[in-house]
């Protein structure tokens, strides 16, 4: 490792996003991407915007908070938006907690709050998940930290009901509870509407998922305008730009063309509740997931396993090589003619499992 | 302030971007932004990438980095790019400075390295330029600090020599020298071919002034492996996915239309020596500016009204409130015909001026 970097930097451990490799087409099922294109207006807004590209764009990224502030009922200055939820949470990590403010999470969750953690000096604690991926919430209700919950957790897909929400958001006058709903679209319910309610809410979305544009990068946050306004601080001390002139365009036709949206999450839950009962049927394992992906594990193959043959045969979905969820796959919901590929090779593998004994 | 914000937050002077009023259209002078458009092949490649967004950009930009490493001549290995060249300067300083190593840079300069400094809670050390912006390198080769020099410089235009770049990076073997080439395509040399000779070289070049992208946000840093890989490290703690699909097409394309690239930084360097010209003869002195821009001021109008005055007539320049340099004006070069405009304001203001005494 290079001598010229910080200490801090030495010590590290990066997120690993999931695999996209380029030897071959896959089915891809492992980084939660929607099987389907984004609404047409999209391209459409994209292209409107393209002869505007030397200017830089709005710092304020004005219309596009207008759009998001207008869909969820809210003002202007209570929306925040970012390079992706990714950018986003890192900024209110780095707003909010710190080293002044420890953070507090699941030890079954998004690993991205681990390595913020880590980025920025933080002290954290995590709070065990129960055998079943079940949330206690107890823990989080007599801490002195900030709070990070994904709702529905990843990688379980597990919801927590707006009551548990709320009796977090109570119980933590003094501290910032970030609750990250990239998959929220999918059957939980956001907690956006408490906002007014509690001042230490900050709610963060992504356009990623629901809105299917993973490849444009554009994720936002939700809270009063204090918190808002201490995330623009930070913001405009690490990048005055971060959402380009395209990724705004694109992303205010995707939230107004809320028929499209609703056609194609519609279709997602159908696919997954219909995956679900099937993978059952095989024998499968799973928990309760309201997210666009199934965790899934099975008692006659290790998920190692599984995911390795699914791979050979062209079908990638995403193990975790971590302590608790290694016998777990995550598997996106895909288009119903992929998660019949999906069925068909899985069903294979498992008797040739049998088979071979 | 919201109670909510840590303590470093609440502390924070952001930076200020150039205004983007929306009240009328003005001629934009304010923002260095290049006042051509950028290649049509760059058009051409979004539109082509634009059926894929719904799927995850590639993490590691490959094609975007490989088309800046065959540009340059580099390894691939040795690229690193990011969301605009403010967001790769604000993981440059993360991955090398953090608190352990201090960061020198001059008093006047582009001043979001104060801010970066001041975000990462970084001791900083500030070097006088001389009476006439010029840069005294002495102070900047004894020290035990990481370096970071705008060449040329921002707002001064004023570039400095290959040989006192080697100066600077032999003489500070310790630390890293950065070396900000956001304006290097408008009359200074680049670095970059030093990379191989000094490990601790790291060049950060944009694609928003020369490429005329600024509203697709793309930079990159060229410099060791060893260099890039610390900021990888730190780029993947923060945000797996900076540059989305359709920045990476346009960004390729742009590299690659080198024909187009040279003609309009020719032209642009041809608009500005003969402006500077006219400014001379209407009693203005001025840097000698290797950039996009022009760094003038008049003994017969102070800088602040001449700016005010210019805006009331529909034409943006940018003034900043700072010491030493705030009877100056910066002045990007617009097109011939943007810049008539402004020779022609700017004269009847003075014209004015001297009327009333």
């Amino acid at each position: 490792m290079s001598i010229y970097l910080s200490s801090r930097t030495q010590s590290l451990s990066p997120y690993i996003p999931g695999e996209q490799p380029q030897d071959k087409r896959y089915i891809k099922l492992n980084t939660n991407e929607n099987p389907y294109p984004p609404s047409p207006k999209v391209i459409q807004a994209i292209n409107d915007a393209l002869s505007s590209l030397r200017l830089y764009p709005d710092p304020e990224s004005t219309t596009l908070r207008e759009s998001i502030a207008s869909y969820y009922g809210v003002k202007v200055e209570e929306v925040f938006v970012g390079n992706g939820s990714d950018e986003v949470l890192a900024i209110a990590f780095m707003s909010f907690f710190m080293p002044d403010r420890a953070v507090i999470y699941p030890d079954v969750t998004y690993t991205f709050y681990e390595v913020y953690a880590g980025l920025f000096g933080l002290k954290s604690m995590t709070v065990p998940v129960n055998r079943d991926f079940s949330l206690d919430l107890e823990p989080f209700c007599k801490n002195n930290s900030g709070v990070v919950i994904a709702n529905p957790n990843a990688p379980t897909g597990i919801a927590i009901d707006i009551k548990d929400v709320e009796l977090l958001l109570r119980t933590n006058p003094d501290n910032v509870v970030i609750l990250d709903e990239a998959y929220i679209d999918f059957g939980g319910k956001s907690a956006v509407s408490l906002i007014d309610k509690y001042k230490n809410l900050l709610v963060v979305q992504t356009l990623s998922k629901s809105r299917s544009l993973a490849g444009l990068r554009v994720g936002f946050a939700i809270g009063s305008s204090e918190l808002i306004e201490g995330l623009n601080r930070v913001k405009n001390s690490f990048n005055s730009y971060p959402v380009d002139r395209l990724a705004m365009a694109g992303a205010i036709a995707a939230i107004e063309d809320e028929d499209y949206f609703r056609e194609i999450t519609g279709k997602i839950i159908n696919t997954r509740q219909r995956v679900k009962g099937q993978l059952k049927g095989l024998g499968f394992e799973m928990t309760e997931s309201q997210a666009n992906f199934l965790f899934i594990t099975h008692p006659e193959i290790e998920a190692r396993r599984l995911f390795v043959e699914l791979k050979e045969m062209g079908i990638l979905t995403r193990h975790f090589n971590r302590p608790r969820i290694d016998n777990y796959l995550r598997v996106t919901i895909g288009t119903d003619q992929e998660m019949d590929s999906f069925l068909k090779a899985t069903e294979e593998i498992l008797d040739k499992t049998k088979r071979l004994g």
